[in-house]
């Protein structure tokens, strides 16, 4: 079993867009709705990221109680400001707010999040486009494993279909001829697609940790997505760590993996946005 | 084995559709490069059937050499003017015209071929839209057999991956509960995954019928996309009908199969971009 080191690969990642970006007048807005805790970590974490690589993170707090008609007239103004290249609402957001509505307002191009309906037709039609940071995460932990070109002909088993990871996912294998299932609560005898897949990525964030040995194929790449926190505060995944280490061949640690390369995605993202608008004035 | 009477449900679908538009003024452009003789009797199929429920169908006739500028033109302008209701163009378009582009420039609330990236970006993201036409017949063909609610933790196995029929299908099976997998050229043990299927749709469209009864799963719901010409200019699909049909549940055949719906959903949905755009309106 090699273990996967994601704590290297996002600082490799970070290293590599600083460069990348030297000289460059980037412009991040971080959308924070004041009221979930978790929240600032993660928004903290995104901004120490933009900082290291050189780009302008700016904290948008909001109060609890902001409309939703604000929240979108200012998404809009986002919009139209042509200084500014990326536009990220951290979520969760008060139950009184649509999300969906409120992320289908960003502009295709500046969703950096990569979660609006007009981000996710362009996977599936294979366009351009700004796709899921956390997919993009797990695709970047593939090809460190065993290489991109090496998917083809692969089987891969997804459990858990949203949009932020299983969804996009499933295209971004497709398209390296990786035959993909996505799995889900209704689907009968996990295993049985679990034990066929050469890549299995597995999101279902359970309350204990059920993917075995006798769950996985042998030299399999195992990816968990999974992040839940247990009574004692500890972090686990999906994946029974110490039992698949000796049968896979690579899994990622929880904590300390997928999440890793989140806010590194998260960056080139927001490049990526920077080079799709300039594209677009031309 | 049941055999499903595609033409019965194709007549049934266009009576009910009928009934529902009866009074209103329901618009339709199809549009046609000349040079492809085929298209020919697919679009007069298109006009027989929305003549026979009551929408307005404008062939529009356009020269072999048509500009990609022009004709991009005259399909915003049909997106510009309301008494236009859906806008779909008749493939294949010459070469030297991007097909991709082409479509691209249809108002998402008038594609009925639901080919779009935002469409197909609407189904991944459970957004109210237009689906292919294909796909959308797959399911009322589902409907006719097994019943939608049935669906609920069955396997399905996809052969095929255009954005016509294989991807949106995908979503639109994962959607009630069933567990997906997509299969291409590239796959490896093709007969394990469709052995395993409670359900499998193919559209390889190969030279010749390959999916024999060592192939399908006891019982299962066979539903063959391919239609192919032979030399003699007999038509065939995927499936070896002869062989297939005392094992499987239900089995479409070729011709006569599931080519019957997409016509069909064609006039549905142009009804349904009807009812968004006077949503839109409001």
């Amino acid at each position: 079993m090699k273990q996967v080191d994601c704590r290297k690969l996002k600082i490799q990642g970070l290293e590599i867009l600083k460069e990348k970006i030297k000289g460059e007048n980037i412009n991040l807005k971080v959308i924070q709705i004041e009221g979930d805790k978790a929240s600032d970590l993660y928004v903290s974490n995104k901004k120490k990221a933009a900082s290291f690589v050189g780009i302008k993170a700016d904290h948008v707090l909001l109060p609890n109680d902001i409309k939703e008609d604000d929240l979108k007239s200012l998404i809009k103004n986002f919009n139209n400001d042509e200084s500014v290249n990326g536009i990220m609402v951290q979520l969760p957001i008060p139950a009184h707010l649509d999300a969906d509505d409120v992320i289908e307002t960003i502009d295709k191009d500046k969703d950096v999040d990569g979660l609006t309906s007009q981000n996710l037709g362009r996977i599936m039609s294979k366009k351009e486009g700004l796709k899921p940071c956390t997919a993009e995460g797990i695709m970047n932990i593939l090809d460190a494993c065993i290489g991109l070109k090496n998917l083809e002909g692969k089987n891969a088993t997804i459990i858990g279909r949203t949009k932020l990871v299983g969804l996009p996912l499933f295209h971004m294998l497709l398209a390296y001829n990786v035959t993909p299932t996505i799995c889900h609560t209704k689907t009968k005898k996990l295993e049985q697609f679990t034990k066929n897949a050469d890549i299995l990525i597995t999101a279902a964030g359970q309350e204990n940790p059920f993917i075995g040995q006798d769950m996985i194929k042998e030299n399999s790449v195992v990816i968990d997505v999974s992040t839940v926190r247990d009574e004692s505060g500890k972090f686990h995944g999906d994946v029974l760590y110490d039992e698949v280490i000796d049968k896979a061949g690579y899994v990622t640690p929880v904590p300390g993996g997928v999440g890793q390369l989140t806010v590194l995605e998260l960056m080139n993202n927001t490049y990526k946005a920077y080079v799709l608008q300039k594209k677009r004035k031309k």
